[in-house]
């Protein structure tokens, strides 16, 4: 099969997009969900790294290519309706969230509030500029 | 603070809804993502089950309701954003996928093809009717 077919298994929304989870493969942790097209999910493929969509910005985002926490892919698995990805990566620099934490879920509802967590590993004034 | 007010942390999309992540308590698996609306979360944490919205059937989904395989639901999770939710749950049944597999995301991209790596643990036929 040629690189681009299993792009083609994928059902992408109205833009396009399909909802991607990335979770650590150590931990088995939950980190983010992003978005991804199919050149983004070819790239992810073709260079083992996590490779987004940014819809706020509108164009392709390389996952910790300002910050240095690159995600490095071991699996990529699509569920049973071709709608939902999951990446199954090694987060480098132990952080996803553009706040410095862990995991972008740092948020758990406690008594009908949500409560934070997660601590801030690092100082996202110090290791990110626009890349989240 | 009154039970609905933790509803107004979420970034509901244009269609009121956001993603919400069901990952198993206790092996960590991604068993599936679905859909909520502010009502299916209210419900969710009220009724300590994962109820989401089914955008096909356009009403509140009880996962489990005619299969038995309800999602008992540990932690409800918000992301820095405030638009993805993660449900860890304790999935009855072992089987949260409409095929009959323990996850949704049962396909492996390898060597460029999407290749199933879960058995069906029960036949779909058997177990459910028109839930998922």
């Amino acid at each position: 099969m040629s690189d681009t077919d299993f792009t083609q298994a994928v059902k992408w929304n109205s833009d396009g997009l399909v909802p991607a989870i990335a979770q650590d493969f150590k931990t088995g942790r939950v980190l983010m969900m992003a978005w991804m097209n199919a050149e983004s999910l070819r790239l992810t493929a073709a260079e083992g790294r996590a490779v987004y969509w940014s819809r706020s910005r509108g164009k392709l985002w390389r996952k910790g290519e300002t910050s240095g926490h690159v995600q490095q892919v071991r699996e990529i698995r699509l569920d049973c309706d071709g709608d939902t990805l999951v990446l199954v990566v090694e987060q480098l620099g132990g952080i996803a969230c553009h706040t410095g934490r862990t995991s972008c879920f740092y948020r758990v509802l406690t008594d009908g509030e949500w409560q934070t967590n997660q601590p801030v590993i690092a100082d996202p004034k110090e290791i990110y500029r626009a890349d989240g």
